[in-house]
């Protein structure tokens, strides 16, 4: 393992007036604060359009927050972490305005004694990611002689391949990748990060993780909910940019690549990148037949109407933007060729769900019979869930009581929660802790980004471009369009549907 | 899967009046009788010296019975059950007494019309398993021109490697060898047969069930009573030949054989002979150091005084018998070659309890460090429990919940009982039927036996006449002497010391 010391530092946050900075980032700072992970020499510079004072920005963002775990005025902690939060009213498109941020922060630098190092959190509209910098940069603020100067933003990490491409090129303009953090809070979750955990440091589950064993790969994630008020910036973006290309494409990467060196953010991308490389490109005449995409139509669940996405505010009632996509694909090394992928993604599904279902290939001989032999002896499966309800699920077939060798399938499973939840940190804490200390094992590295988009882009080509390509529609509230059920072609499978509850029997989920 | 027919039958039952026909056999056999396994066309003959009617033996042994499941009297199946059952008064040691058996069983053959179908279990002393057989042959009862006839006897099969394919010699003189059934009600257990669907029903554990990923096998069979007033009996026995020679044996084979080409009785049985072959039979010299030996003190249990071996009623004060066998052996095999078995049985241990546990090999790399990293990151376990507490538990390491990559040991399991208990018969049950169906799968062939004594003998025979090989002493109450932990080389390792609920810590062990 690397070990990371905590510097000095000033964390300054660009958007510090909005809803991210208020409900996430501030309250994931202060639970730093008062896990005492922060140094003494710390400040918190808020920049934001808005005019707000020093207090008004305190109060505002801090002080009257309904969002802290633990509420600001119970506790000592929370008037002495109010002391170090500043504020500097700045319009960020203008470059001159700057040159207030710069002596903002010259002046906390002393007062704190903060050795010129500073994160900068971009939580802004992603069109201000070259703007940012590069004004940054004008006043020499993107680099320090002796401190380390990072540069933090969210994703979307470009359109498509061309626009990440270019985003990625004047963003390591001004910064070194090395100090770039671009963050997927994905990667922060702890099952996430559990994979990696439960891939390499068990004996058992490695022997079996390759195309010997392993018949196919599904992973699913799963919202219930709609756009929910953000239709206009959702339809020009959709479920494929959304969350297939970024998150889902990041498990493809933890559960498919080979076992790094070690457990350093270098060797972890180094595998994670050639793992992308392997991914066999969808050429664009069999776009049709591997990738289905679908958008919810107007239905009734539990006896409301819920609207169709064409419905939704802000929505195109002509777009063409996909709420669900399922992609089937190939690896093509020597770990899981033949092995096919099975990957989804859509609002308005039945639940809110994340997980991975590893699908086990049967004995290679059946010596009992099941008690459902009629249908089929099932599959070993290990399922490893990522939200809600954490944990891991392994499917298998024990003796059915009684006087025959019938078998029946059961399912052990092991929740998360059974380690105690109180330790878990938030997503956004942990990411927030490892920039601070300089560790990117959980952030997208540039070239991912790239090559994930190079994978992803001729599928998104052949949807805008390919009028014979359709969009399906599918009730809310159901599993996506049935064509996505024909990407599993062996007549035994078919997708898992998941419950909320981390469980063995899926044909009673709660709607 | 091979079908078995019910034929109409007579079940001769040789030690009627005793206890195990009492407390299990007749139990067992009106409880397939409730559950319609029985053909009408039925009887059941006791045997014995005791002078009892028909109508005193149906009181005796099952309407006065406390130990029925559905107490006879409320309900009709129990009188009706009551007219299959017939008694014959006979000293089985005097020949020609069995003319009045030979006339008994002609009359209710032809009342039953059981077409020469007959059973003989021999629920008596092991003195008589010669005896009783060539006396039912000298009346040409041992075979009949179109029915079956049976023989069923109970362990011990012999008390050594001469003793044993003497007895062979003697039963296969006037029966075939398919048709002795050799009962170890251990192998009537569920979940010893669940050893054979586990292991071979799941893509899963076959791959990883060999040398390149087991690092050592372990099996316990653990009581916590005494010899319970059977110290007589006991003190001429010993654990080697009460328990380890057939029981722990049979459930080494289960587990590691090669999987049988069907679910037979011959195809298994011919895998278990192979395995039994390829165990090394262990050098004279080397006993002292592989083989261990104990006798259980006097000591305090709960603040009562529980008195040693040697105190015990009917046992010699100078006994050398031991009250608890450990073993280390090999199994020069493709599969096993390199790979430690370790087995232990006694009386007086903590708790009552069966298990086997697979530890398997460590990842090769080591790329997260545990929680308990200064003692060791744990081995993977599989612990396939027998009894109590029926089931499976996988131990495997995942994420400590926090900011670090740190792995935490937890379990995973399942519990038989989640199937519902409802159906689990029980052993001796299962076995009866088995045998009325003609199914010897889950029986002890004679080449079996004969393998396994050939294994345990020289070291029975060193025990014996080696008075430099000590027999180590051990408080009641403790899990055997400490030599036995020296077993076991490997510094990381010990003796899983199991509770009785199963559970991955072992910690924390009630008394």
């Amino acid at each position: 393992m690397q070990t990371f010391k905590i510097e000095p530092l000033i964390i300054v946050i660009f958007g510090a007036s909005g809803d991210l900075a208020r409900r996430k980032l501030i309250p994931a700072i202060y639970d730093l604060f008062s896990r005492g992970l922060l140094p003494k020499n710390f400040a918190l510079l808020g920049v934001g359009r808005t005019k707000y004072t020093d207090d008004q920005f305190r109060q505002e963002s801090f002080l009257g927050n309904n969002f802290l775990d633990n509420p600001a005025g119970t506790e000592d902690a929370g008037s002495d972490f109010s002391n170090h939060l500043f504020y500097q009213a700045l319009d960020t498109s203008d470059v001159a305005q700057y040159e207030l941020l710069k002596s903002r922060l010259d002046q906390l630098d002393q007062n704190f004694n903060t050795k010129g190092n500073c994160i900068f959190y971009l939580s802004t509209p992603p069109s201000l990611y070259g703007t940012i910098p590069a004004a940054l940069a004008a006043h020499g603020l993107h680099q320090h002689p002796s401190g380390f100067r990072r540069l933090v933003i969210e994703k979307p990490f470009g359109y498509d391949l061309v626009s990440a491409v270019k985003l990625n090129r004047t963003l390591r303009g001004y910064f070194l990748e090395d100090n770039i953090f671009r963050i997927d809070h994905y990667l922060g979750k702890e099952t996430v990060q559990n994979l990696l955990v439960t891939r390499f440091s068990n004996g058992i589950f490695e022997p079996l993780w390759n195309r010997n064993y392993i018949q196919h790969i599904e992973i699913t994630s799963a919202e219930d909910i709609g756009v929910e008020g953000r239709g206009g910036y959702y339809d020009s973006s959709g479920a494929m940019r959304d969350m297939l290309q970024n998150h889902l494409l990041q498990l493809v990467a933890l559960v498919a690549m080979e076992p790094p060196i070690a457990p350093t953010a270098t060797a972890i991308r180094s595998e994670k990148n050639k793992l992308f490389q392997s991914m066999m490109e969808v050429p664009s005449a069999q776009v049709r037949q591997v990738a289905i995409r679908g958008q919810y139509l107007q239905s009734h669940i539990r006896g409301k109407v819920v609207r169709g996405y064409r419905e939704e505010p802000g929505v195109d009632e002509k777009s063409r933007t996909e709420t669900f996509a399922a992609l089937k694909f190939s690896i093509e090394n020597w770990r899981w060729s033949g092995v096919p992928f099975y990957i989804r993604t859509g609002k308005r599904l039945p639940t809110r769900v994340a997980e991975i279902t590893i699908t086990f290939r049967k004995p290679p001989q059946r010596l009992f019979r099941s008690e459902t032999d009629l249908m089929n002896q099932a599959n070993n499966q290990l399922v490893i869930r990522i939200q809600p309800d954490e944990g891991l699920l392994l499917n298998f077939a024990v003796k059915k009581p009684g006087d025959s060798f019938l078998a029946s399938n059961v399912g052990m499973d092991f929740r998360y929660s059974e380690l105690g939840d109180a330790d878990i940190p938030e997503a956004y804490e942990r990411l927030l802790l490892d920039c601070i200390k300089g560790d990117s094992t959980l952030f997208a590295h540039g070239e991912s980004v790239e090559l994930s988009w190079r994978f992803i882009d001729p599928i998104l080509q052949a949807w805008q471009h390919d009028p014979e390509i359709p969009i399906y529609g599918y009730p809310a509230g159901s599993w996506g369009p049935i064509e996505a059920d024909g990407l599993i072609e062996d007549t035994d499978l078919k997708w898992r549907n998941p419950c909320r509850r981390l469980t063995s029997d899926t044909n009673f989920c709660e709607l």
